[in-house]
């Protein structure tokens, strides 16, 4: 958790409020969530990522919608069927090349309208940046936009690492969602410094479909919630969220540069953001886990991920380098 | 419906039998049941294909399972998200060339067991004879109930169209689904003859889940039961299944012979059953679409699936040829 | 099943129709939908009496939304929880004196609108005739349909014997539906002859909320379906479901005249339909059913229930009375 | 949230630690817990009271279970349908005098084993103290717990205000849970001063049913788990818990004999912990509404509950208490 947001709770606790919502601190976030997002978006602050997202997607979707999204999204892969159990969702996945939808893409999913035996397209959800560290641009999110809301669809936009996607693009937030015609978003909070929270941001306010009963039922309503708003005025209110993506971002690349050149070390993906993707030589892999935490990413191939964040230090990526340049040698 | 199995319907009228399945036909299928399928199976009547398969998913998996079935599998393309939404079931697809997996492609989804983060693979689920119309040997289902067990996970067969894969491959049912190590069974009815009906068989007694419960809270209990089983017992009492069998694969045969040779026409799969899938030359499918019915398979492509049946007839299949003649010259 | 609609059957199977609904039989119950319930009607055959309930009130209630009904109500009872577990619908019961509902029953459930801690009423659910065996006149079900439009929810009715109602009120079907402001219901057939078959019937068009797309996904969609609708067709179109149901009312009548003057015997509510609900002197219920099926009602109290048909005859009635006199003496 | 509470936040926040609970607070958390409930018992922190519930009921039922609850729980009255809609849970609810169950009143849902027809009851739920701010003694608990086993279910006690009912009984927490035949626990934390976080406590491991990987699919697994850990340590570990719980309830108390004499005020209910439930005269409730917040409890009565906390002081007990004695007069 980032000090200033460890701050903001103290601070916080400062005397009663009401619960659920109605209270000064989830006021605020409503308004730092305007400057960013525009005049029309509303905030659902929630506990978790899956929470956000589970809750964005029902809330577009009737009981027999369908979700398109890429093979590697986060909803698909890493949230134990929640969409599926939790939100009645039906996910139509899309292989990619790079964690990327394309209209061209989408297309091999978002068809069938009308038909009774297929569940029914409704939203296509992407990720910014992706889970394979890489970023849609203004306007490829624009095209996807386009596309979707020409079949009737809806856009949201996986917004775990979004700060990290602005801070990489060099554009405001609303320059790939309200300005790109994203309809609605997750927007992370845990991964860029919060103790927990992240929200539902609702970009087009006719995308709103009973989220504060949604919420409630999805398990995911705070009763202190002015906790969880401090905590994300407390990032978004200023620049917290860019300078702590900016240098999780710059760490990435620091780490990126101290090892691919090396013997064996195979970069496998560009770094957009803020985490790198690896293929050691043999071994080493396993020599780095005794001293470091990271995810395999493909066990066939030995491809892991590396990911670094607000906290991680110019010494812990030299320590890092070092480490993987004495097992590589 | 086959006359036969109308005629059972007349039959079961006769006097007043206990509903909800305490009654002399079900008691009689399950001894038909028995004689096909072994000493160890069991039987459970539903009304449709789609209960048939989420009840037997559902019956062999918890709360957090997921089964390992074909990207063109029934249960994920054409049932709207039944067993995501009914039976709170994550299906993990996997793309095939022929519509039938192999140990290698199911080892693609089955792994990551006990990883919270992931749904839980515990059943592989297979088609006999497959949407593509293509057939899996005794041995390759054999195969896939080896590896399937090695890892914990149940082999659940989609039967719908079971009595063309048994016809095709001339051997008993059981040779492909008992004795070659699957666990529990959706045996088809409704395409080979029936008015309806459709049921659960359990091979393995101890993959009975509670599907009685299930039965009834999934929606799919009958209560005039009787006229279910009657349907079921004229179909498989005798040899009616592996007659209407053998003939609509005969008519299947008879129409590619009809038509593969014709300029432009390609027949894209094997014909192994009662199923063929075509390339018509542009515009002849829609000049046959005036006067049969049938699916486009791929609409990109141009492929169309031509679908024969008991009632298929020689004749039926005389003048399809000839229209497919006529268009393509 | 009865006879007629059996020759119904026999009748379907002759030549080849299309699929799911798009065929003669079912088009013709459509028109004969509309000629009992008015212009506006439109009718969605299905497999069972669950199944219509479930998605009937699936169709007219968001993902947050709660039933209301009586604690007897088959919904609540008889369904093993499918509208909870299948639809996702929380239902908040109401108990009664006689299994019905007034306005000022309903009002103790219907309120907490807006509160997104409570389950949001959005449908009243009555049964007609109840699960007790007693009636709404339509004035009673235009005072519920009042109440429920005024705070904006809807009137669905569970109409499994609603054929049983309207012979012994002496009314048209449309008298206690349409023109009394019910917004959908589920028009019974099983339990008034059908080999299986009931429909869920929208009289609002604005109360149809994807029925289409419900059906399927929640496997209720018979693939043959002409042979659904020919048996609700053979049911409705004439006079036969108006037969049947006086016939089994009648029954139920000459029942009560035979045994409630007998010593010991306490019936215990009115006789409107076609069931009795009897309280035996100690150990006659259980000579009685050494011959005869039926329900324990309240095991604590003795009470049983007596259900007549279509096919219950003035015979079995008094073999019924002559045993029950002799069991009491 | 309370200053220590804070306190260990800030202090859980040095240095890194494994995600989802692979971290020393989590680990201290077991001990802590084992040394209130016993060698046998495990801990599952989650985000806040529903997730707690609706874990706990789903890890012990089967799909087709239902849960034996008063009609005033919590997880019936303001979950908004959580059980049923996510854990796909059904309620048998049943009426009570003051919240609490009996053998006597769980006798009149716990039947109908091996019905297809009735969800079938798997556990009864107790909530302690009760919405109703009553109390169970051990011995109580007791008997609904040999009452559950012996019919083969499992016994649940929501306990949001656990450590209320403790600091009334003067016993020890596992008084009335482990040693009273409790078989899980829903451990309140967030009412007792925590930021937020409660947990699941499963003190026979027999009733762990998949809770790690419900509590994923669920939307309950906090990624940053020591923060929950590190509250609930700090709550539990010494004696806050007992300290806070004391306090409030010694100022519902205080309450209590502020105003139970005053005209025309009427305290309807036992005041065995922090809660006290009033019927004011006539327009009372609304005079004190401007400054102090509290819920109707039953809207045609004009009860109102007033809760009392860790943090409510004998001023604001005085001020209110001056408030009431002013509106009365």
């Amino acid at each position: 958790m980032h000090p200033e947001v460890l701050a903001a709770i103290a601070d916080a606790n400062g005397g009663h409020q009401t619960a659920y919502g109605e209270d000064v601190y989830t006021s605020r976030l409503h308004e730092v969530v305007v400057q960013h997002f525009g005049e029309r978006a509303t905030v659902f602050p929630v506990f978790n990522g899956t929470g956000a997202n589970v809750l964005s997607l029902q809330s577009v979707l009737p009981r027999w919608g369908a979700v398109v999204c890429a093979e590697t999204a986060h909803i698909h892969t890493d949230e134990n069927g929640a969409p599926e159990r939790m939100g009645g969702i039906k996910l139509l996945t899309v292989p990619t090349p790079d964690g990327k939808l394309t209209p061209e893409l989408v297309a091999t999913q978002a068809w069938g309208f009308g038909d009774e035996h297929r569940a029914q397209p409704g939203v296509v959800s992407i990720t910014q940046s992706t889970e394979l560290g890489t970023l849609y641009t203004p306007d490829e999110v624009r095209a996807l936009a386009d596309q979707a809301h020409e079949h009737g669809l809806r856009l949201h936009l996986d917004g775990a690492r979004i700060s990290n996607a602005a801070a990489s693009l060099g554009v405001p937030l609303r320059a790939f969602t309200t300005d790109a015609g994203v309809d609605l978003l997750s927007l992370g909070g845990t991964k860029n410094g919060l103790l927990f929270g992240e929200a539902v941001v609702v970009l087009d306010p006719t995308a709103d479909g009973g989220l504060t009963y949604l919420r409630k039922m999805d398990m995911q309503l705070a009763s202190k919630m002015r906790f969880v708003s401090a905590q994300l005025v407390a990032l978004y209110e200023g620049d917290l969220w860019l300078r702590s993506a900016q240098h999780a971002n710059a760490m990435a690349a620091r780490l990126r540069a101290g090892i691919e050149h090396l013997p064996g070390v195979q970069v496998t993906r560009p770094t957009q953001a803020n985490g790198i993707f690896v293929i050691f030589p043999p071994g080493v892999a396993d020599v780095l886990r005794r001293r470091w935490r990271f995810y395999d990413w493909i066990v066939e191939t030995g491809e892991v991920r590396l990911m670094c964040s607000f906290d991680t230090t110019d010494a812990d990526i030299d320590e890092l380098v070092a480490a993987v340049t004495d097992a590589v040698s």
